[in-house]
């Protein structure tokens, strides 16, 4: 460590989900979109590969930004590439986002979150103030009222699953005027109510969200950030000064194409949105609770929750546990295919009935 | 900027060379590659993105480690996956490596170098001192000895184009004990001498190379560090607090069939050297003078640097002026094909002539 600098020695560095290399395993640990993305995506750069990869990737993946800014725009909603950052997946937009502008201030966000959160603010010598959550797990709008600092969570938040509505941010906006308020949508599609719509009115809001999730991309690493120009500038300038060119030409390719295959998109969501709803009610009928989710995955109250974990996982299923004080009798699934939830339903019942 | 951080307000963010979309140009201005990737790549993509590109990717990216432990062990040299670190292209390695070790101290680095250098700086706050190179554009070992603070510098230098002896190397290493001496070496593969086989010997040496200069793969963004367990271990708690996730699954895979593909990396490195030769001896006939390349650029001394590159810009042959003190009278140009340079040769003479 004689080299390392301090901030360095103090770093605990975040811990992704495993990633095992069986082929036989049913992976419902990282919330990872069990359907393929669009054929469009593998054409496209199929194509691409034949043809370009010695030079230098937009830096800026003005493509990509442009068929986000389409995909988006309606006859009563405009948004331009002017309003869109991209980053190599939502981590390192979340990273560019706590040093353009959460460092030197102070940070809310929730008690029980996305644990990368602290992390980042390790990394920037950031403050944070993690508020708690209400006894029913939701993010409670009263302990956001004219705070003294940004705030940053997930909608629908994690590993909870509980949305938040729109009408509660647009509160949570209007009492924080001199606070930044990010929303990380990485889980909106799969039910919720994405806050893009307010952008325009509130210059003060900016959303993150991540092509890893519904759009099947998790293997490709894209993110992106929406928000008035002023903060995209300022995300920018912090990008432009660490890494030009974050995102390859293959990965560019893939978010346009994704983005350009809207039926596809909508009908992968809503496979999973039925997966979940059938999976809960299955929890249901066990007596075993879920929190109400949004998201592509549950989060489900048992007793012995890490013996279920480890018990699963010596039937080749991997799911998620967290062990830490108010949810380690929790278990974190992602919804997979119907058969791996069916699968994973199967595998319960043994476990109980052992 | 009401929501920027004082850090952001102060950036200055680093500018690329052009990337113009026109497909007519001869582009000599970013020190890319003339040649496609080998054959493998292009064949490994397209295998991968038909199966598998759903599911996160490795976050340690370990089977691009180890073909870069395979490609660079020798009967007398042990390169193990663990004294190799990945990121983003060697600008994100970079910037990990000054968040590791160079913040929170003095760095020492060429007054004439890559430019990006100072960007990361101002990054992470750290205070650098420019060093003077010798009237000969050349990096000079007397003011590297004994120094209360780390150093950096690319070799061969950029712009320069040119390089230094390992012996020379070697002498900074023992003269800076208790400091980390980074050499990028971005450029090492078209004639220079590695410093990889002392990182065994000197705990203070870490080596950064990038796959996007002599192994055609800029588009594809891959960049490595390589040096002491103890330094690898330090980027990579950097890296696992910022994004756990910075190479796709098809940049993992690009990179390792490019380091397989040994004799085509060879072949086309080879060429690039005969045509730098060429050009030199070209230039040369024609008074003209380069600075001595081992580079995939050379650096050339004119009148009228400015009024060239535009001249020469004018014509769609776009090569790299830089408006600082010391170097405005030189052009940086890339080494293309044969057929690329023989155009550039017959422009210049032409401009010269009017």
């Amino acid at each position: 460590m004689k080299f390392w600098s301090d901030t360095t020695k103090k770093l605990k560095p975040y811990i992704p989900g495993e990633q095992l290399n069986e082929t036989e395993i049913v992976k419902l640990n990282t919330n990872e979109n069990p359907f393929s993305p669009s054929p469009l995506v593998i054409q496209e750069i199929k194509k691409l590969v034949e043809t370009d990869l010695k030079k230098y990737p937009d830096p800026q993946s003005n493509e990509l930004k442009d068929s986000i800014a389409k995909f988006y725009t309606t006859d009563s909603f405009k948004i331009d590439n002017k309003n869109i950052f991209i980053g190599n997946g939502s981590d390192e937009v979340l990273a560019h986002v706590f040093m353009a502008f959460f460092s030197g201030k102070k940070l809310y966000f929730p008690n029980i979150t996305y644990s990368f959160y602290p992390v980042y603010c390790g990394l920037y010598g950031i403050d944070y103030n993690p508020v708690p959550l209400n006894e029913k797990f939701e993010i409670e709008k009263n302990n956001y009222e004219n705070l003294d600092g940004n705030i940053i969570f997930p909608n629908p938040n994690a590993p909870t699953g509980i949305d938040m509505p729109l009408d509660i941010i647009e509160e949570i906006l209007i009492k924080n005027p001199d606070n930044l308020v990010v929303v990380d949508e990485a889980y909106i599609d799969f039910g919720g109510q994405s806050a893009l719509g307010l952008i325009n009115k509130y210059k003060n809001l900016l959303i993150v969200q991540t092509f890893s999730k519904s759009r099947s991309l998790a293997g490709m690493r894209i993110g992106f950030a929406m928000g008035d120009n002023n903060l995209i500038e300022g995300l920018t300038r912090v990008k432009d000064s660490f890494n030009s060119y974050p995102l390859d030409k293959v990965a560019q390719i893939a978010g346009k194409a994704s983005m350009e295959d809207k039926k596809y998109f909508e009908y992968t969501s809503n496979k999973i949105i039925e997966n979940r709803e059938w999976t809960i009610s299955q929890l249901k009928i066990r007596k075993i609770e879920t929190l109400p989710s949004m998201a592509n995955f549950i989060f489900v109250k048992v007793d012995k929750a890490e013996s279920i974990y480890k018990k699963l996982k010596e039937r080749k299923i991997l799911v998620r546990y967290f062990n830490q004080p108010l949810i380690n009798n929790f278990l974190r699934i992602s919804i997979g295919t119907k058969k791996e939830m069916e699968i994973l339903i199967k595998n319960i019942d043994e476990i109980m009935g052992e």
